[in-house]
C-alpha cells in the first residue's frame, strides 16, 4: 500500500533577515523541492504587509508549504509526500540556507489508521462507526 | 504572541465514490474555510488520472490542503490556522459530506518551541546550536 509520510518543521533562523528575503527563500525551497525528487505541478505564493510571507507547491507526490512570520523569527515548513522523493532534503537545504539556531521536526506516517499513543501538546480525535468499514 | 495550530485528519469515508466528485468535495472544503472564519487569498488544485485530486488554499490565516486517494478509500485533510479561524468547522463539514466510518484527528501548535515526548509512530529530530538564539 502506498505510504504517505508527513513532516512539520518549525524552524528559527538566526539572522531573521533572511525570512525577508522571501524571493531567493522561495527559490531555494522549490529547487530543494526538485532535488528531493518531487514533481512541482503548480505553485502559489502571498507576501504579507508588512512583514510575512506564504509559499505553496502543488507536487505529484503530495504538496509542501512555507510560512514566515519575521516578528518571531519563525519559518514553518510541511511535506506531505509519497512515492519515493526524499522530503529531508527540502529540510536540509533550508536549513543551509536559513543557519537555523533551533530546529523542531516531527514525522508522522498518514493514512495508516495505526493506533497510536498521544504525545505532549498534541491532541488526538478519533472515531469509527461501528464495524461499517472495511478500510482498516 | 500569535499561536500557530496544526490539524492533520484522515479520513476514511464509507462510500468511496464521494472522493471521485471532486469538484462538489473541493467546493464544499473553499466554503468550509470561509464558514471557519478563514480568508481564501487563492487556491490551486489538480486531479490525477485515473483518480486522485489534490486541493491547496492559500489563506491569509495559514493554508489547507486535501488530498485523495480513491483506491485506498482515503482524504488526508490539512489545516494550519494562527489567529481567530475555527479549523474545526472545516472538518467537521467534510465529515458531514464524506459520511466517514473512520476519522484519525491530530492536533499540534507550531512554533512554540517547547519540549515535547513522542508519540508511538512519530519521529522527532530536535536542535539548537549553543546558546545564541534568543527567541526560544
Amino acid at each position: 500500500m502506498l505510504r504517505h509520510q508527513q513532516l512539520l518543521v518549525d524552524l528559527w533562523p538566526e539572522d531573521g533577515e533572511l525570512l525577508e528575503r522571501v524571493q531567493p527563500l522561495w527559490t531555494v525551497t522549490l529547487e530543494a523541492a526538485e532535488a528531493s525528487g518531487a514533481t512541482i505541478l503548480s505553485e502559489c505564493s502571498h507576501q504579507f504587509e508588512p512583514s510575512g510571507f506564504t509559499g505553496l507547491a502543488l507536487l505529484s507526490q503530495s504538496h509542501l508549504s512555507v510560512h514566515t512570520w519575521v516578528e518571531q523569527r519563525l519559518l514553518l515548513l510541511d511535506v506531505q509526500s509519497c512515492g519515493s522523493m526524499r522530503p529531508q532534503v527540502i529540510v536540509d537545504r533550508l536549513a543551509a540556507f536559513l543557519h537555523p539556531c533551533s530546529v523542531e521536526q516531527r514525522a508522522f506516517e498518514r493514512g495508516a489508521g495505526e493506533q497510536r499513543s498521544r504525545g505532549a501538546g498534541e491532541q488526538e480525535r478519533r472515531w469509527n462507526r461501528g464495524g461499517r468499514c472495511s478500510i482498516q
